[in-house]
């Protein structure tokens, strides 16, 4: 027992466990023992072990899993609002790079930065998060595009939890784009940049999971599988940018891999949703990208319905494509933009989020799970995703601490 | 001179006053006298009568104008979120309206609410707001319906701005919707109560302008003008929700009455757009409605820019088509929904929105208007319509006061 074992009571729960919808117990108890989730249930049914811990009434407030954002670019140098005002008033993609602008302008920035410049940053970002409930999150490599620079974001993602009562997935992500010195020679950049950084990135324990962007301007399917196998070989999960602007194959290339999740695709087949159902890989809906790009084309939501493949949703934040800093907005852009219910999206941002990230200790209340828990000022959970621009969030628990 | 009369240096000023980009003023100063703005300029031509003030660094921030939510449904009992999920989970409207939902679920919570509920229910949506640098907005009634409980809105209104240091215009909505108890009796409704209620809030000082909402499922043009010309005998200004689902010539009609704005205007046509430049009315664009409802027919943004109505932005913000609660994203909305550039959108946010409520002494930096400002941490005015769910405020002044 430790100081901070108690019973959080007076609370409805969402547990996203189970089949019901929300996996809601009306007048729960939750009883918190060494950073874990001991037991939940009704309040009535708690057992006589727990009935001599401190009580801690939440108000009627409802409580969920913390929040998981499952797929960030949040680690990244400068910003490119001059290049959003640009094409708003006409310029062109070649005048957008002429100025400089594009990944490449991310690119140029985030090597310039040192990891304390990077680190202090992304945590604007990041406080931004965990004020709206986030206890966990993904972050990616691939603005630096050269070895130093992939392992100087990777360190930087690693710092962000060191900084912050918030867990950090790393993923690796030099299959990202062609940096300018290597235009046109896609695979001298995978051998002598992106496998070596993997390498050394791996050796130094900073990943913990390997992904690409698959999609013709940046690359193809096999030199994809030449940054997998290296994944495989050193033991590592892959996840993978697949059909967000065409159809190439990635998910099913991703899902040859038993990948945890192939993420975008809103031009996935049914093919590739089978594929990813045997896979048991997770389809990551990044909505943001969606409507900051103007796209039409949605992700095939009832195919993946139909196969029982597990939707989660993120925010994607990124510089270009998605500089969208909120995970509850995420929640209703699921909703409105790709008709998700706001029981699947919330699932998405925890449960289904969690498995994206191959995290079994979180994402739902359940006993033996951390007890990374958001409390918030509503009485139903629909509420998260109905409002837009609002974050009801009352307090924050993580690893069990308050 | 009063205790807060200082000259605020060391920022950038977006003045958003003259034709330059922004009105932007790099290295500037401004002098806030009694509350007012006294002068503002480059911080190297300040004039030797402000020298000796008490100088405050605003340690190279941005500042703007305080932003202008222009048009608000903030008051109102109870949310609408089992309807969002019912919706989609696939229910019809039928079935949605045998659960009690749509307007008429707002309006029994409306009515059941007394004024004290109403304002700490609205104070939590307007404290948003002001986190995010508003210092003025507008409230309408609406949801009420009956004489005792529109008035009982606009008194809500009121105490907003007793409660809070925020501007608030009130605007009477009472031809919003006809009530179940007035069904197929839409010109009854007008006689027996919206007209009677518009002359008892009158006489209680609670109307700063008059709307109505043209539109098949709402009014008439011949019923609106039968408002409109209440008005008129009144000395209030007027507004309309018009053009948003079938272009019935409502903002004609309102320009006809010299309005101040014409609202929402997606189906507003070239004759429309004209009618409100010779009126001098404001367009008024509620992109959250449009990405609420998901609405494909854009306003007719290149007329209005043809004809140079100038374009104001708000959130809308109500419980069921758009509850939206962020002015800022509705800037982002702007840009990425209707396609206005980052300046266009500033200036819907305060110098238009200003215009929109009639409001002469706010909008913009500018000698003898108040000193209503907001302080940024950004460097550039593009960046507040470029992040999705981020608030970069610093500060707010309201007044002068900080
Ligand atoms: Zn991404
Ligand atoms: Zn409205």
């Amino acid at each position: 027992m430790t100081a901070q074992d108690r019973v959080l009571v007076d609370l409805t729960a969402a547990t996203m466990d189970g089949p019901q919808p929300y996996g809601l117990i009306e007048d729960a108890a939750i009883a918190i023992a060494e950073g874990q989730i001991a037991w939940v249930g009704p309040r009535g049914d708690l057992p006589q072990g727990y009935r001599d811990l401190p009580a801690e009434s939440l108000g009627q407030r409802l409580v969920t899993p913390g929040l998981i954002d499952c797929h960030t670019h949040i680690v990244h140098g400068g910003d490119r609002a001059r290049e959003f005002e640009m094409r708003l008033e006409g310029a062109s993609y070649e005048e957008i790079a002429r100025a400089g602008g594009g990944i490449v302008s991310t690119v140029t920035a985030t090597r310039a930065a040192d990891e304390a410049e990077l680190l202090a940053d992304a945590l604007r970002r990041v406080d931004v998060l965990i004020a709206e409930g986030v206890t966990a999150i993904e972050v990616k490599s691939g603005y630096g595009l050269d070895i130093e620079t992939e392992l100087r974001m990777l360190r930087t993602a690693r710092a962000i939890g060191q900084q912050r009562p918030i867990r950090v997935s790393t993923t690796f992500l030099g299959a990202h784009a062609v940096p300018a010195e290597y235009a046109g020679r896609a695979d001298a950049y995978i051998d002598d940049v992106c496998l070596p950084a993997l390498r050394a990135a791996h050796a130094e324990g900073l990943v913990d999971a390997v992904d690409g962007f698959c999609e013709g301007i940046a690359f193809q399917p096999a030199q994809i599988a030449r940054v997998f196998d290296l994944a495989r070989e050193l033991g590592l999960p892959v996840k993978l940018h697949a059909e967000q602007l065409s159809n190439l194959g990635g998910a099913r290339l991703a899902a040859s891999y038993g990948a945890l999740s192939a993420d975008h695709i809103e031009y996935l087949d049914e093919s590739g949703v089978i594929a990813m159902d045997e896979a048991g890989s997770v389809a990551v809906l990044l909505p943001g990208a969606f409507y900051t790009l103007s796209e039409t084309q949605a992700p095939p939501i009832d195919l993946l319905r139909r196969h029982g493949v597990p939707m989660a949703l993120a925010t994607d934040i990124n510089p270009g494509s998605s500089p969208l800093n909120s995970l509850l907005l995420t929640l209703n852009m699921g909703c409105t933009l790709f008709r998700l219910t706001p029981e699947e999206a919330l699932r998405g941002a925890t449960q289904h989020a969690a498995r994206a990230l191959g995290l079994a200790d979180c994402g739902m209340i359940r006993p033996g799970l951390r007890a990374d828990l958001a409390v918030w000022d509503i009485t139903h959970p629909a509420e998260l995703a109905y409002r837009i621009g609002f974050n009801p969030l009352h307090s924050r628990i993580f690893g069990g601490q308050s």
